[in-house]
């Protein structure tokens, strides 16, 4: 792996604009510069002129301006890399974009991988891998939420603490090595009560991340939420108005048009993912019984189940309906919100009120039930701020740290079974050679998510999903 | 109009990137900034923090930290707008560009119209008018060709001339005008061989910009080029074999995937624009006689017009059709390219000889012929080189300055008119208070062109055709 030949991308997002920013990396940037850039007044060569500083001037391709820029020498270490960097602010054309790009591969700087300039700041100690991961997560945030976990992680997060840890943890390892090579005259350099205490620390701290990724996990992805019931019921009418209702909060500043994400709901910044819906909506089959296996493997992979039931049917077949559900949600902890639809359509409110009654006999404590109309869009504010507590996050928590990455939980969870290994190794007197080898894998671990301990494989599949020009 | 209040936009192109520049301009930006910028390390106002250095800190959501950023200042009037102004880098995503624009229209900026920081620079007196142009020109330029008339407008072209020669014209009449205030002492202040020789210079450049407008505006908008000829003559086969020439040439580099413009051809810089190939593609419909209204205006719009022909025709439908085409296309400037296609299915050459021979008598000295093959790709690139040659335009002429703006063009059109006239009444002894009026309309018109004379309806068309941003 190279990390100091010249790279360059354009960092900003595809397509025509007033700006675009293009970055340039690497040991020889600034002579690269030298032969295309001409500075207005100050004759000097880039790497003399001050530092992160914009310098207007031209990019010459050859005897012809290719455009009028601004330029902003950055100098090793104090650059995005840790490199000597540039960058440069053209017009925001397709075309000079794309000429700029051939103009420096000409002058011998070659385009960058996706996320290799992040990479070079991990390789150079800018930041570590949880921090670069937490880079890629920032930019693919869609909600508050999911925003704030992500700059929570690339602004250190868990980071400093696990990196803390570890390094108490290799210091009192490398105590009790030292106690092995002295192992004849029978010493303990390492204060055992201490070392308790600190894998009891550890062992504190994992848990509480591993705990927090379900969590952080559906902050990240979306709370996965499956609206079912049978035909007929209104389903698509209410993903409908819960969707139209979310369009109605995003205001729209032109610059910044959103791509619409079908069925996925944002509700005060956090973000609900309806769960295969396309097929339910799709569906012309009955499934009077909800007896069918698709709906079923829906409920599985949700969160959060909406039950719609439909207030002008039998009760009998109502409560049947949720009985049928119920049984398979039996032991999960998965919440159920029955909603009590088509209530407009009833003739009499006690009619209302004897089904509510039949239904509440068929729940389970823990669950709700609420009358809505989807075609009227009544309690549809209600349906939405139960959501919202039903996932018990507040974004208003300011410092709660969560785990939200596959990769990091995959590490802790190893962390904590060699963890566990050790801590009972030591409650049970087991000699200290075999104790240190499971401690050596909690560091391992530990060190994996931070990126202390990494293999090329592992940052190749990290920085493949970056985008270009970060 | 208001050109100080704070105004706010996103400058870098739509979508997710690596990074977003967002730009903010007016009279108190730099205490709107300091209402949410958390600068690291000196915690000083930002009008006292170094002018066009990247200061890297925290954008502020009230204790939410929104993005870590690099916010550089530029003092008034040292900016692109001449106000204060703040460009701010985050990072590239959606959800972060948009919420920065509604904290800083929370913070009391507004978004900018499109173009609003360019009419500000005008309005400072950073450019005139024709250089705005220019500058949305550059943006848009999608040819090295046009590429390069957008820049050399935007770095002054013909502005400065213009503008000189207009002062010259307006001190000799103020002259005048003071010899009308002595008309009763039959005095000459303004020394009228100098005063002819002036409209004499202004003549010639007027007359060059003219002259240039018909080969700037097609380099602008590219060539247009007909594609004409008999059914099942291979027209719709030409243009394929010549757009996908074109990709061939094309280089790709990832992160500036072109727009494909279907139907323009890029050649050596140059575009060549194929008028309502569609149509002729579609067209069931048999033309031996080429009779139809439609083929004719495609011709009357062309600037070069490619005639198909079928070598395995017979010689005498072959020429019938040329000699329509050529009586339809007497008189005009348009160039004629016959190109006698399907000679790879001619059993003998002798044969090919023969109808070249008859279609060089009916077709005119300065047309050309060429054989090809668009099925198999014959002599393509003489076709291709044929096009170039017939624009008359070589990319290499540096210092060539030409209109390419209709605005400018009439503008210029109208300052001739006048200027004949008063040159006519200067000739004939007319009395310096008319001569005078025709002089004012050329120093009228000569003024609208870099916008020294304007009213806010010419600025608002001009403007709302630039991009958000810039």
């Amino acid at each position: 792996m190279n990390d100091t030949d010249n790279i360059c991308a354009i960092s900003t997002p595809q397509g025509n604009g007033a700006i675009a920013v293009i970055r340039v990396d690497g040991n020889e940037v600034f002579s690269l510069m030298d032969g295309i850039f001409e500075p207005a007044g100050i004759n000097k060569a880039i790497k003399e002129q001050a530092p992160r500083k914009m310098h207007f001037g031209k990019i010459m391709d050859g005897d012809q301006v290719l455009d009028e820029v601004l330029v902003v020498p950055f100098h090793a270490p104090h650059s995005y890399t840790g490199n000597n960097m540039v960058e440069i602010s053209c017009h925001g054309s397709r075309y000079i974009q794309q000429k700029m790009l051939q103009l420096l591969i000409n002058h011998g700087a070659r385009t960058a991988d996706p996320g290799e300039f992040t990479m070079r700041a991990f390789h150079n100690g800018k930041m570590d891998l949880a921090q670069a991961e937490g880079v890629a997560d920032l930019i693919a945030s869609t909600s508050s939420a999911s925003h704030k976990l992500a700059m929570q992680q690339m602004r250190g997060g868990f980071s400093s603490e696990i990196k803390n840890l570890r390094e108490k943890l290799l210091h009192f390892i490398s105590l009790i090595e030292l106690e092995l090579d002295f192992s004849d005259e029978d010493v303990e350099f390492a204060d055992r009560t201490q070392l308790k205490e600190l894998l009891e620390e550890i062992d504190r701290l994992i848990s509480k991340l591993l705990n927090s990724f379900e969590l952080g996990n559906a902050i990240k992805n979306g709370f996965p939420v499956a609206i079912t019931g049978n035909t007929n019921v209104g389903k698509s009418t209410l993903l409908n108005r819960l969707l139209n209702e979310e369009k109605a909060i995003v205001t729209d500043i032109a610059g910044t048009t959103r791509d619409v994400i079908e069925d996925v709901i944002n509700i005060q910044g956090i973000e609900f993912r309806f769960i295969d819906t396309a097929g339910i909506r799709d569906t012309r089959e009955k499934i009077e019984s909800i007896g069918i296996e698709r709906t079923f493997s829906q409920i599985d992979k949700a969160q959060i189940v909406l039950l719609l039931v439909d207030a002008t049917q039998p009760t009998e077949t109502v409560t049947h309906t949720i009985q049928k559900v119920e049984d398979r949600m039996k032991g999960t902890q998965k919440k159920l919100l029955v909603l009590l639809n088509k209530v407009d359509q009833v003739s009499t409110e006690d009619e209302v009120v004897e089904t509510e009654k039949a239904i509440q006999k068929v729940i389970h404590t823990e669950d709700e039930l609420l009358r809505i109309s989807a075609k009227q869009g009544t309690n549809i504010d209600k349906l939405t701020s139960t959501l919202l507590n039903s996932v018990n996050y507040s974004p208003l928590d300011q410092n709660e740290i969560m785990v939200t990455n596959v990769r990091h939980y995959e590490a802790l969870k190893h962390a904590y079974d060699a963890l566990q290994r050790a801590r009972e190794g030591m409650e049970s007197g087991l000699s200290s050679d075999l104790f240190v080898m499971d401690v050596r894998q909690v560091i391992h671990y530990l060190g994996e998510i931070t990126g202390q301990i990494t293999t090329d494989e592992v940052l190749g599949n990290i920085f493949k999903h970056f985008c270009i020009g970060k």
